[in-house]
């Protein structure tokens, strides 16, 4: 294998640093995108059926509607199969993550704006959510509690799960345990974009959902952005991991170095980002890299995704921070001196791993926060999955007839400025006619 | 004009339910999609130049640089020229949206999760926020009262605002009025897909947005779905107005007219359905609504808008409650002897109106509630515009070394089982060597 080496740019000029932040391309391939509307469009118009037809095909086991659905069974084999450790390390996860979500709850607002005007903004759960969890060899269960924990905090009414079964029509024990901890009894084997289009158009007793969360690849990023243009609202756009790390002279170069690492072991997409205004600890991470990427796996990964990656060195810390906040990244580890001073001046990333002892890893499975974030720039406008985002907020409002009175002349000034005559009319009738009841 | 004759749908059995509540459907025209596409791709890659030759072109008015900016002077102008009525009102309008979104705003939430384990979640403005606003003969100027206010409340640091101009190149001088009042300087004139292209990718001296908010003809509404599937968030999916009315006996007929001929006059594809379970009533609507629509204009949109809505009688109000979780609309009325006990039972819609004294144009203007909502049954999962629509939530966590060593087993663990070595690595590298600094 060659040597892990990120390109390292020394001092950029700002006219530059677009070109130095630049992310992997992401080409959307037309033929994903017709495979994914072809298979949207069956399952919408033909129903259950047609999911169990291309679960047959896609994922090669022999599905059929009642097979489709995680048994009992299923569930209590996924319990005993797991050892003590691994459930003993969810269970903490659970904890920390229930914790941190529970606490954004938020209150409900009532003002009275004028006299006789009631204004209220009331938080209600989103009833019908789906899940969506990739399969594979190593499948992501912590993204199980990143998704389920929250839903359940909010209350939302039905959540289902779908995740893909093996070629034996299998699913993860792992996932089993974890959906089953977070109080989800509706588990489906379905993969990719049949599990998306099952979610949200509903085929057979699998309801529809009003909105879908969870990673997947190509064909399930497409199909999420198939149905959220017309049925079903999704949790945000996806794109590949990153990281970026802001790192001055009390960095430790071989902390660095391995959070780097674990970014880029994510798949070959991956991008990890070092800006510091430190020549020594660049140097020495440069040079320790390779060394730390030896004694790990997925070397095809860590290979492909090193080619992303870069050493950015800089003068100051405000140019550092703009860094940052032009390149809006999705995990960013400050490790810097005076760490919540320098937090203080971004304004954009997803989720920020402050000092020597926040590895980008505590987060993605046990902290506390939630590890589903937006990538690709999004951070600039997006948050990252939290309770707010199972939740919507209904407005109310109740006029009495005073103040209808105070506020009527004012609206019907607005509703005629408009051109809106019906709008003033709607007030008009009110108050002039009294509570007279014709 | 033929009388206004809603269709009656009398006790529908459940299964109906979803014909009963169809919409008016929603074609997207190819040709459409494919002009806004060149439009967004013309402006991405030759940017001001073709700006200004588009708005030449399609606005008719002899657009350049300078001129694209509205000026002081114009500012000065259009304060001068409205009279004192209308901006009376506009600042009424503007107290009570500004008391309801400032009472909206966040704390940022701090948890310690587990000794040494600090998780916190932080409010943030979206930093540039792009608003659009149409013009036309009856500039809807309530809009940028109810985009901006929230905005400035946010402190999202930079504001543009996008109207057309007419072919003298002046824009509405209420537009104006209400843009200076909400503190926004920079507003260009500047319509349709070219605005939202404008805004999404930057042009000269107007920078990139973020996130864009706005309503806007089809153009509009495809150039947002295009940008938002690529470079910048959108406020929500747009459709036709809509607005549904549960009534029982003690609602006053008068009143249920003028709030559905209100719905009506939006335009072609606005929708009104009323709910009832009184006999009484829907017959006195149903007479009634071609009364008061002869002394309404607009007529064609009454007329157009007439054929989409409904008078549906059901037995009893959880069968009201459930219809209205169905449709999920954008605005509901409910006149009720007891609207808060019936609000309690509405789980999907945008905002509500109490009562027989708070008529949907209420909130269109000044209650103090938002007038931006999701229509088309995006209820389900979408909020309308509210002081979180300028905001995004990013995390940060800071452990201890003894929080990370205590985490560190549960983050190991889980990272193994996931077939992430790199990610337990980043753990076992700083619980291992300690504080010692290589």
């Amino acid at each position: 294998m060659e040597p892990i080496k990120p390109l390292i740019i020394r001092y950029p000029d700002r006219k530059l640093w677009k070109d130095a932040l630049c992310r992997p391309s992401y080409v959307t391939d037309r033929k994903i995108v017709d495979t994914v509307s072809a298979i949207l469009h069956d399952i919408e118009s033909e129903g259950l059926e047609k999911v169990c037809e291309y679960t047959r095909k896609l994922d090669g086991w022999d599905a059929d509607p009642v097979r489709l659905k995680v048994s009992e069974e299923e569930f209590l084999n996924a319990e005993k199969n797991l050892g003590k450790e691994l459930p003993a390390a969810i269970d903490t996860a659970y904890e920390n993550i229930r914790k941190f979500h529970e606490a954004q709850l938020q209150n409900d607002i009532t003002v009275e704006t004028m006299p006789g005007v009631l204004c209220m903004q009331k938080n209600i759960p989103i009833p019908r959510i789906g899940l969506y969890i990739p399969g594979g060899t190593a499948p992501l269960f912590s993204t199980v509690l990143m998704l389920a924990v929250p839903a359940g905090i909010a209350g939302c009414r039905d959540v289902v799960l779908c995740t893909p079964a093996d070629r034996s029509g299998r699913v993860s024990p792992e996932i089993l345990y974890c959906a089953r901890k977070c109080g989800i009894e509706n588990v489906y084997k379905l993969g990719g974009a049949v599990a998306i289009g099952t979610m949200a158009y509903g085929a057979g007793a699998i309801s529809k959902v009003d909105k879908i969360f969870g990673p997947g690849n190509a064909y399930v990023t497409e199909a999420k952005q198939q149905v959220a243009a017309t049925v079903c609202s999704i949790d945000m756009p996806a794109g590949p991991s990153e990281i970026m790390i802001m790192a001055d002279d009390t960095a430790v170069p071989q902390y660095v170095c391995a959070d780097f690492l674990s970014q880029l072991e994510h798949g070959p997409g991956s991008q990890a980002i070092l800006v510091t205004c430190s020549e020594t600890l660049a140097a020495q991470v440069e040079s320790m890299l390779g060394r730390q990427a030896e004694n790990l796996g997925r070397k095809e990964f860590l290979k492909s995704s090193a080619s992303n990656s870069r050493v950015v060195l800089l003068k100051t810390e405000e140019e550092m921070a703009d860094m940052v906040n032009m390149y809006a990244p999705e995990h960013l580890v400050i490790s810097m001196a005076e760490p919540w001073k320098t937090v203080g001046k971004i304004y954009n990333a997803g989720s920020v791993f402050l000092g020597n002892y926040s590895p980008e890893s505590a987060g993605d499975y046990a902290s506390g926060t939630n590890h589903t974030l937006p990538t690709g720039g999004w951070a600039k406008s997006c948050s990252g999955v939290n309770i707010s985002s199972y939740m919507k907020k209904m407005t109310i409002q109740e006029l009495t007839e005073e103040g209808l009175r105070s506020l009527g002349p004012t609206i019907m000034a607005m509703a005629s400025a408009e051109g809106l005559e019906a709008h003033g009319k709607a007030v008009e009738v009110r108050v002039e006619n009294k509570s007279r009841k014709l």
